[in-house]
């Protein structure tokens, strides 16, 4: 078959690679710790899954509104807007089927070809393949390794604005580093926005998975609201991968071709999913604490552990469930040196590469996984250390 | 906000405002029977939904790979291809989340700006939309009302190819008319696509509802199974509109594409929906049957009013759950003719404008409605005449 030229702009490079490794390794019977997934090893909470059977024998099993179900629209407009100190209304809110789906419309929406668009590098690599695969112009700012903490280099991303620059991905709490923007960062940014007449998308899927402090939203700033769509995904916050369940907080004006792509290209998110997240916001709140203390006691683990087989752990992550861990002692090629642990270790990395240019010299390792697999994991670190 | 000009090409002018117009007078507190839906008032079959419950009960909650989870592809292709005459493997198969969203895909992953699409006019308006949205050019051919059937008007869409022209979109069992091509016509459509490089979209969500005799796919024809996608839904058949499940049927040189646009831009189906898909493919044929007479039930009862309402109701659909009636005898505005019964009879029907401009004179007809509604539905249609 002869394919459209877009599907050649698909995708970076490597991302993938190592999970398509990993998988195949486990397939000749190789136990394999998957330190590069993002999918918690932890179950639905249990009474999200009760709503979803109830719903089903409820009949709620056919269409429901593009935008999704109102009494969903209507709590997450609340819930949200209180953390963010904002009045939302249900008008604000549109359903979608998963955060990465979400990224997409975005750029369908306010994209056209050759618009430029701001985004993190150290970064989620899905933002840089969406900006190409739709004909974007991909402008990757730069996150640099502080002493605690990655900072934005702002002076750089001021440079790379040009009259074409169109858009800005904020990522708090961000994918691979966990680094939140300082608020001076956030203002310096908010300026930069109003100066160029910005549009932002501010994903937030790691907003309520922290280890200290309280999260604050980039929307919160002085004419920000109406500039920016808020990305949240109920996969992280409530073990819910699988229910391909998220939304965005937008303007109005942004909502509605939003639910008319969705109308045309889409129908909306499951029925039963959503009524499993609306429980989810209503009852999950003991689950979702329990889950921020598992995950912190596994980050306290890995922090110690790395520390103790020689690694330069300057930056402690404050949210999320990765560390992006600096390997330049070991190797200057983190693509290479993934594949190596995979096979002599049988512990699963993503290389840095994976998450742009900038991030070379670094692995990301997640503790999205149980405790004792990471134990017996880096285990298996030490000795492929030892051996090298 | 300023928004991508692809915006401005989504969705086709008319299409939908009969929905939302049904709606808001229904807010009003007015009785509305929806014929204007295509969504069944048909619970999901209830041993799929204690299928789902135990998967979510046995932690099937997180992600699953890009094209599906292996057992569901495995008997998918098995089925599948059993019913056409061919052989599948779990290679052939990527698991969608509902059928909609595989047109676009289909379209991102084939289509060119600047690229003719051929498609069904009547026919389901999405098509179009999407084409116009992706930048492709529609080019829309057209169906005849027969004596026995609508039929393809061969020699204008003969006619219509060019150079440019890529694609063909076919849907047997079509939305609105329920038209299905007769072997002349396959043949015909089999010819043009080996000797002009097509690739085709079998768009089969209605492949299972039928009436009489038994469906034949189109990617059956010598040489088509390389140049065909088949696109299939859980929806309909299985009354699963709410679970968004679908899947494609294609050649691995396909698929992989379409799982790498998956990867970035999806992730994958809902998990538990996954699930129950394959204990609706193992279990609810009683269920099927039980709906499709169902159906059948009620399109018998529709025909016969009627015509006894007067309408010169020439075709009897073969499938699906849509009579699309000629109107012209009423008005020459389908538009307007939708709104009158809306309003003054408490009916919505959809123009056939929403179908394309050579569906103007017609409406459709929804029968995915109880009997006694359609009853009630009728009897209003009947004042509705007697009063013009």
């Amino acid at each position: 078959m002869k394919f459209a030229d877009r599907i050649a702009r698909l995708g970076t490079e490597t991302a993938f690679a190592v999970s398509a490794e990993a998988a195949a390794f486990a397939a000749q019977g190789n136990k394999v710790y998957p330190f590069h997934l993002g999918d918690m090893n932890i179950p639905t909470p249990a009474n999200v899954m009760e709503a979803a059977a109830k719903a089903m024998r409820d009949g709620k099993t056919g269409y429901c509104p593009n935008a999704g179900i109102p009494k969903l629209r209507e709590v997450l407009a609340a819930d949200v807007g209180a953390a963010r100190g904002l009045r939302y209304s249900p008008e604000n809110v549109a359903i979608q089927p998963g955060g990465k789906p979400t990224i997409g419309k975005f750029f369908l929406a306010l994209l056209n070809p050759g618009d430029e668009v701001l985004y993190p590098s150290p970064g989620y690599p899905i933002y840089e393949s969406q900006i190409e695969f739709l004909g974007g112009v991909p402008k990757p700012y730069r996150y640099l390794e502080g002493e605690r903490t990655f900072t934005i280099d702002l002076d750089a991303l001021k440079r790379q604005i040009t009259p074409r620059t169109r858009l800005l991905v904020l990522n708090d709490l961000q994918n691979p580093t966990g680094a939140e923007c300082s608020t001076a960062e956030r203002e310096a940014l908010a300026e930069l926005v109003l100066k160029h007449d910005l549009y932002v998308l501010c994903d937030e899927a790691y907003f309520d998975i922290r280890y200290d402090g309280e999260s604050t939203s980039f929307v919160s700033l002085p004419g920000m609201v109406e500039r920016c769509v808020i990305l949240y995904t109920f996969s992280k916050k409530f073990a819910m991968t699988g229910w391909r369940l998220g939304y965005i907080i937008a303007p109005p004006d942004f909502v509605r071709p939003l639910q008319k792509i969705h109308q045309n290209l889409f129908i909306s998110a499951g029925s039963v999913s959503q009524w499993a997240g609306l429980a989810a916001l209503r009852n999950a709140a003991p689950d979702v604490e329990r889950m921020r203390r598992t995950y912190d006691e596994r980050r306290r683990f890995l922090i110690k552990r790395l520390r103790e087989l020689g690694f330069a752990l300057k930056v402690e992550p404050e949210g999320a469930f990765y560390i992006f861990l600096n390997v330049r002692h070991l190797s200057r090629n983190s693509y290479a040196l993934a594949f190596d642990i995979l096979e002599k270790a049988g512990v699963g990395v993503t290389p840095g590469i994976d998450f742009g240019e900038n991030a070379e010299g670094y692995i990301r390792i997640s503790y999205a996984n149980s405790l004792s697999n990471i134990m017996e994991g880096l285990d298996r670190i030490e000795e492929y250390l030892k051996s090298r």
